[in-house]
């Protein structure tokens, strides 16, 4: 991909060039890896991983990882790999499609999956915004959660983070295929409403539901200081790199 | 019922004769009652209204209603209208089971429906903690959302608390049959999980689901203070019948 820029990720601590226009990742894909409860060792597995952001962020996070990126667009393919070779961050990137995934991919199952599905899966908007628009957005979610939970293996953890409007479809799709579902709502400020929400749940788990504090992004605007208002929290996430702990290496 | 006790609620402004053992309304109740969005000359139902606190809470902060409840002990359903009574508040309560309700109210319709599930719908604990129990307590949860459902108009608001781990029932039971779902976490202090969830739902609407900012009841213990450590907004919604503003007037 010719047209990309540099993008600084953890303070500096990652660099990762992304295409100049269309997808940039940015803190969605930060706190994703935040949220992977992964542990030296385990096999990691990023479904649409595009430039490579989150699984290299969760990489630099817990080195000695084997990590895994999956991506339909062949150019984020490329640039996920150089991104990992730049960082010095080992990243297998496998180019393929999630609803048809490549036989090397088939045949492999992970400790961990994560991913960061596309806010507007239909593409453009729907022309109709009601039923139908509604009815093409929610077929891909699911099958992006489908796909997650058949390449983990048994009692392997699925990290998802979404727009918050999304989670009916989310949790719709691990109906009675994971449980200890785990719901972090993300806030820009205290009393907003979420706008994103993390959710975990472990494959074939029957552990009940948790609804966490939302984690809060942005604080409350100070009169006459400039530039940076984010919480103490989110500056540890997404500057120092610092893990989300969703408190679920007790879920049995 | 003859071994009962007069609890207060709303400081004292409603007082309800309630069993001395068995089950007794408290704090969920009178939440449940302020989520409720009716407005003054609409009907709203309560299926398993027990000894009335909801409907009756409901009806001290709403004059004008048309409340109805319905509940399948006969010992319960003749306190409710005792209570009702007793708070100058009409209430019908009909005596029968959600799964085969009075054809009285097979024939209505109504504008909100309100309900508190019991959170052990089984009895006693399953034997089985695992498949089965968790079996059958969903069935009767999602019969509970059914019968509330097809007791609405189009457009009528369903308002269900439940705690927080049943929150994917809850969706489960919504899920293509109502939109507008709205998540209210109600967590005893900052920084703790829910311990509940209100969840208020359109019947037919299409409008996205909100996760909203948690309530928060309970205040940082204070070092040398006893007694009393509700927050401002518990106080208010528990004590003076302060409604709960859901957000969900601007709900299309």
């Amino acid at each position: 991909m010719s047209d990309t820029r540099l993008d600084g990720f953890l303070d500096g601590r990652l660099r990762i060039a992304q295409p100049a226009r269309g997808y940039r990742a940015g803190a969605d894909a930060v706190m994703l890896a935040a949220a992977c409860p992964a542990r030296a060792g385990q096999a990691v597995l990023e479904l649409g991983c595009g430039a490579g952001t989150a699984s290299l962020c969760l990489g630099w996070r817990i080195p000695g990882l084997i990590l895994t990126g999956l991506e339909r667009q062949a150019a984020y393919a490329d640039l996920a790999r150089a991104n990992a070779t730049a960082n010095g961050i080992a990243l297998d990137v496998l180019t393929g499609d999630l609803a048809d995934p490549p036989p090397a991919l088939r045949a492999a199952l992970f400790d961990h999956v994560l991913m960061n599905p596309p806010f507007f899966l239909g593409g453009t908007p729907a022309p109709d915004p009601g039923r139908a628009g509604a009815r093409r957005e929610e077929t891909p979610l699911a099958l992006w959660i489908d796909a997650g939970l058949r390449r983990l293996r048994p009692g392997g953890w699925l990290v998802v983070i979404q727009r918050a409007d999304r989670l009916d479809g989310v949790m719709a799709a691990l109906q009675g295929r994971a449980g200890g579902v785990t719901i972090l709502p993300i806030a820009a400020r205290v009393g907003h409403p979420a706008g994103r929400v993390l959710v975990a749940a472990r494959k074939g788990a029957r552990s009940p539901l948790r609804l966490l504090a939302p984690l809060i992004t942005h604080a409350a605007p100070v009169h006459g200081r400039d530039g940076e208002d984010l919480t103490v929290t989110a500056q540890a996430i997404l500057r120092q790199g610092a893990p989300i702990d969703l408190g679920i290496a007790k879920v049995p």
